[in-house]
């Protein structure tokens, strides 16, 4: 039987990296900076391009900074702060942000995000983020990424026309390998799991694995050419790729608590 | 602080699948089959370009083929595939290339690799695999798999006169998230993780997630293309990198075991 995919092709795929975003402000319309940036950057939108957007930016659009000052540690993070050697407030926003501490030793604190992501201090970030006036300030993650993608590629579509997917990326890591590589934390437009169990191999014995990440692959390919500069750079396109049918999102990719083989 | 790197650029990737492999049989010599499937699709190596070959065709070609009928499954092969519902021959292989059985349950044998990558069924495949004059058969993992990348490497390099990296790679899957993503296994000629934990954002604050995989990154492109046809093309070229200074192997990937989150 035939498995092949009318949304994928098995053609070349190109991934860009966007240079030139402005630093982002709370506020600010992100489709229009991409758009200036992609102009910016001779990049002309076209069918089945996916444009990858990187959480940080995202979430200083949406004004998910928040000043470390106005926080204040319940007892339980002043705790865990101890134990994990970091400090009470972040820990706080760390523990508001999610449903369960995975693990938690000195200089580690991995939790499962209420999205169902699990990694590292919920995702909040610390770096690049501008001092604002009340001194130290943390970046949650969007409040609902899928959400942030779908009304970004709306905006895109709009402005260009062309029939596109919108990925927003963030690093992640894994317990048993080193480095980080890209997660699709938010999507729209995209099949964002290729789903090919029901399919045989050419000897007709069944697919043993066969459930592609096609969002993390995107994120994946988009976070190494963001990270290839200082400036990391915060904008990405995958160009290549056939528009695709399906549009699910991010939220799919998270493996149901009943079948964690952790629990 | 400027912690560019004189093997990386931020320009555009492009990754391109290469077909017209023949089936791969034990003693083949790949390289010469990868460089004729080069030759028939027209892509001609220059420096910096990474070949992606999938494990399968490296472990055919290898002859890692194992005739199930030959093995005889031990009283605990026998005890652990009653209780994974997993053929006990099988499971004999997984225990023998592994250290360690990680998770085990109805259907789910997660263990570690004697090369440190723990997954399913210690990287043992039945799929796309000729049934052999003895029955069915179990493909294993390359015995060594950066040495498998080094003369792949070698000879590639010795026919196109390019600086080139090879990147063996396989199907990872993940505690918390659904689908498959590409796993680097074996490496040559590439720095396999970017360390840029000494740097330091543009604020002057240090830099937390910096770590980048890069040759997990490579395969998960890789990975994306080749899995986009029923024919599961198992090779793939990135274009578009500067040679790479560094020549590391894939076994740096391995988070050791004392940074084991889950021990």
């Amino acid at each position: 039987m035939t498995v092949a995919d009318a949304g994928t092709t098995a053609s070349a795929l190109t991934v860009r990296p966007v240079p030139g975003l402005p630093m982002v402000r709370p506020g600010d319309d992100l489709a229009a900076l991409v758009e200036q940036a992609l102009a910016g950057a001779g990049i002309r939108l076209g069918d089945g391009d996916v444009v990858c957007v990187a959480q940080k930016v995202v979430s200083k659009a949406e004004g998910r900074l928040i000043a470390l000052a106005d926080v204040t540690p319940s007892a339980e993070a002043v705790e865990l702060a101890r134990r994990t050697d970091k400090d009470p407030r972040l820990v706080q926003l760390v523990l508001d942000e999610s449903t369960e501490v995975v693990r938690s030793k000195p200089g580690v604190l991995i939790v499962r995000h209420r999205l169902g992501l699990v990694g590292a201090n919920a995702g909040i970030d610390q770096s690049n983020i501008e001092h604002g006036d009340g001194g130290e300030q943390a970046l949650l993650l969007p409040r609902d990424p899928d959400a942030s993608a779908r009304r970004l590629r709306e905006a895109l579509q709009a402005g260009s026309g062309a029939r596109l997917g919108v990925v927003i990326t963030d690093s992640s890591n894994r317990p048993w390998r080193l480095g980080t590589i890209g997660a699709a934390i938010g999507c729209a437009g995209i099949r964002v799991l290729d789903d090919r169990r029901g399919g045989h191999d050419i000897y007709g014995r069944e697919l043993q694995v066969t459930l592609i990440n096609r969002a993390d692959a995107y994120a994946t390919m988009a976070t190494l050419v963001m990270g290839e500069t200082t400036e990391r750079i915060p904008v990405a396109v995958i160009q290549g790729l056939a528009p695709d049918a399906v549009d699910e999102p991010a939220s799919r990719i998270i493996r149901p608590l009943e079948e964690d083989l952790f629990k």
